[in-house]
C-alpha cells in the first residue's frame, strides 16, 4: 500500500488531531495546509521556493490542466512531479468544482458533464471514468472523485446533487487503476444535517483511503460550514485522513481543525498576494495603502520568512506601486509562510495539550473581514470568475 | 579611495582586457555584464537568485527611482543597496537617457532638461547638479555624469549635444560630493570620428575615475558602433574602466570586449524572457513556439542554471502560454544567467590566451537576428516606449 495515515494524537479538548500522511513522494504531517498550484504552478513560486516554505504538499488541478497542456503532454512528460519539478506530494482535484462554477456553459447528465473550455471555448466532457484517466495521466499522489458541487442552500438540488454524486463515487472506484494513486471520495450535502450524514454514511461505506469534504466555503455563512463540519465530525471514520475542501481562510482552518479537518487547500494566500494584501497576526495590511511609503519595518515583526527577513513594507509598497513582479513574488512568499507557519504552529500547540488556547489567542488578535466585506468580495470574485468562465485557480 | 580599477591582463591579438574594480560593496572581475534594475529590481528575479546566478555588480536607474518612490524615501529607508536588499555593487545612470528619449516631452536648455512624468504627466527638471544630488541620495557605488543623448547619425545635433554634455560633465564632477561613490564621465559624438575623438579627450581630460560611452546602440547600425568602438579605443586612458552603456546582445558583448569595453549593461536578457525568448548558444528560442510542447529537453542542454536544470522547455511553454509568472522568471534567470556565463568564458578566454578563437567559435554558432528583424525590433520597441513615455527599462 503506498498511501498510508495514522492519527498520532488527539486533543482532549476539541476534535483536533495530529497525524501522518504516507504517499509515495514524501510524508505529510496534519494538519495540512495545501498551496494551489492551478496550471502546475504555485503562482509566482518556483519548487525551490516551495521547498524552502516547508510546503510538504500540493495541489494542482485537473479541470486546467486538463486543457492546457493536456494530461496526455503531461503523462508524456514523465507525470506532473517531474513536469513542474516538485519532488514532494501532489493532490489533484477531480474538476468538479470548476466545470459546475460555469453557470450557463454546462449541461449536466448522469453520464457526466459537457462544458466550454474557458481558454477557447471548445466543448469537452467529463464523466466519472474519463476524469479517473486524466488524473492518472497527470499522476498524482491524491486523486478526488469526480462530483457534483450543488449551491449548498437549496434543498432539492443538494439532495439530487448529492445522490449523482455518490453514484459516481461508485464509477470512480471502479475506474480507478493505479495502486501508488489514492483516490479519495467526498461528501456533498449542502447545509443539511439529513443530507450531510447520509453523504458521510454512504462516502465511507465505500472505503476510500480519505474523505472530503466538499460543498462548504462556497456561499454560506461561516456559521453554517462550522455547523455542518461539528455535525460530521463524529459520521467520519476516526483513522482516515479529513480533507476540507477549498477552505483556507486562518479563522476557519482554526475551527475547521477544532472540528476534526486534517487537510486544506486554498488560493487564498496567493490570491490575496497578487491583489498586495499580506498577512500579519493582526490581520491583513493592503500594500498599496499609502501609510507605508516610509514604513520601514517588514510585513510582520519576527516573521522567518524570506521577505521580512530582508524586505520593508516602504520597499514591498513600491514594488507593488510599481507593477514588480518581485511585489507579487515576496508577497506570496510571506503569505504561503505565514499560512504553513499556522499550520506549524497548530500542530505543536496540539503535541503540547494548549491547541484551545492557542486557537483563542490567535483569534483574539486576528482581525477577520466581516461578512458583508466577505459577501462582497465574494460577488467581486465571482463577477471576475465568471469573466474567466469558471477558473477557480 | 573607496574606488579603484586595474587593468590584470591584456589580451595579445585585440584591444581586449581583463580587469579588477574595487567598489564599497565589493569586488568585479571585468569585463563584466550588469543585469538591469530599473526600479530597484532586476524584473522578476530577488536578489538571493542574483547571488546564486553570480552577478557582481547591478544598475538602477535614476530617472523611474527620483519619480517612483523617490530618491528620498530611498534615502530615508537606508540607500539603494538596503532597500532591495542588495548587498553587491550597485551603478545609477544620470537619467539622461530617458529624459532624452521622450520626443516632445521635453524642453533642453544649457540649464538642464524639463520633463513630464511618465507616471503621472508632472513636470520636473533634471539639471546636472540636481541629478548628482539624486544620485548621491540613491547611495550607488557608481554613478554617471547627467549627458544629452544626441540622435547618432545627426552631425549638428550630436556636436552641440557633446559640447553640452561636456559643461555638464564638469558642473557634475563639480558637485560631486560623496566620495564613497564613483563618478564616471560619459563620451559622446554620435558615429562621428571628429567628434569622438575631441569627446574622449576632453572627458579624459576631467579624469574621472570611469569613462562610458554614451549615444551608441540608439539607432545605428552594428558597424557604425563597432567603428566608432575602434576609433575610441585608443584615444581613451588604459587603467581606468569603459563602460559601454545599454549594449547586451551578446554578439555586440564580444566585438565591444575586443574593441577595449569593460562593463555592460542592458535590459535585452531580462525583456526578451517577458517576451518568452530565450538564448542559447544557437541564437534565441522562442518558447511560444508550437515545436517545443513535447520537448523534454532543457532551453540549453549542459546549462547549469536552475532553469535547464530543472524545466523542459515543454513546461516553459507551458507556463508561458499560461500567463504564468513563473514561466517569466524561469527564462530571465535562464538568459540572465546565459549573459553572466558568457561574460566568465570571455574572462577564462582572454587569461588562456584564446579570446580570438573564442568570438570566432561562439560567433560561428550564434544567429543574430539580421538587420532588417533588429530594425523592425527597434520600431516596435520605439512605439511601445511612445506609449510609456520614454521609459526605457
Amino acid at each position: 500500500m503506498s498511501f498510508a495515515f495514522a492519527v498520532q494524537y488527539e486533543d482532549k479538548q476539541s476534535a483536533a488531531r495530529l497525524g501522518m500522511m504516507h504517499t509515495p513522494h514524501g510524508d505529510v504531517p496534519t494538519p495540512v495546509f495545501m498551496p494551489v498550484g492551478t496550471q502546475a504552478t504555485v503562482k509566482t513560486l518556483a519548487p525551490r521556493d516551495l521547498e524552502r516554505l516547508g510546503a510538504t504538499l500540493i495541489l494542482a488541478n485537473t479541470y486546467h490542466l486538463y486543457l492546457r497542456p493536456g494530461p496526455d503532454v503531461v503523462a508524456e512528460m514523465g507525470g506532473l512531479h517531474r513536469f513542474m519539478a516538485w519532488r514532494g506530494p501532489i493532490l489533484t482535484d477531480s474538476g468538479g468544482f470548476q466545470v459546475f462554477s460555469m453557470e450557463g456553459l454546462r449541461k449536466v447528465t448522469e453520464d457526466g458533464v459537457v462544458f466550454r473550455s474557458h481558454v477557447d471555448g471548445s466543448e469537452h466532457v467529463f464523466t466519472p471514468e474519463k476524469v479517473m484517466r486524466i488524473q492518472e495521466q497527470l499522476g498524482a499522489d491524491i486523486i478526488m472523485c469526480f462530483d457534483e458541487c450543488a449551491t449548498p442552500t437549496d434543498y432539492a438540488y443538494s439532495k439530487a446533487a448529492m445522490e449523482r454524486t455518490h453514484r459516481w463515487a461508485e464509477r470512480c472506484k471502479a475506474a480507478h487503476t493505479r495502486p501508488d494513486q489514492a483516490l479519495f471520495g467526498i461528501v456533498q450535502g449542502g447545509i443539511f444535517p439529513d443530507l450531510r450524514r447520509q453523504s458521510a454514511g454512504f462516502i465511507a461505506s465505500l472505503d476510500f483511503p480519505g474523505i472530503a469534504i466538499g460543498g462548504l466555503s462556497v456561499g454560506e455563512s461561516k456559521q453554517e460550514m462550522y455547523r455542518t463540519l461539528e455535525l460530521l465530525e463524529p459520521e467520519l471514520p476516526r483513522h482516515k485522513p479529513r480533507y476540507l475542501m477549498g477552505v483556507g481562510a486562518p479563522e476557519d482552518i482554526l475551527e475547521a481543525v477544532a472540528r476534526g479537518v486534517d487537510m486544506f487547500d486554498c488560493v487564498l494566500p496567493t490570491r490575496l498576494a497578487r491583489n498586495g494584501a499580506v498577512f500579519n497576526r493582526t490581520g491583513r495590511l493592503n500594500l498599496r495603502n499609502a501609510q507605508y511609503t516610509r514604513d520601514p519595518r517588514p510585513i510582520e515583526d519576527g516573521c522567518a520568512c524570506y521577505t521580512c527577513q530582508n524586505f520593508s513594507r516602504a520597499y514591498m509598497r513600491h514594488l507593488i506601486m510599481s507593477d514588480e513582479i518581485l511585489g507579487l513574488h515576496l508577497a506570496t512568499i510571506h503569505n504561503v509562510h505565514f499560512l504553513l507557519q499556522l499550520m506549524r504552529d497548530i500542530r505543536k500547540a496540539i503535541a503540547e495539550d494548549r491547541f484551545a488556547l492557542f486557537k483563542d489567542d490567535f483569534l483574539a488578535a486576528f482581525r477577520v473581514p466581516d461578512e458583508q466585506v466577505r459577501a462582497r468580495n465574494r460577488a467581486l470574485r465571482g463577477s471576475r470568475k465568471a469573466a474567466r468562465s469558471g477558473a477557480k485557480g
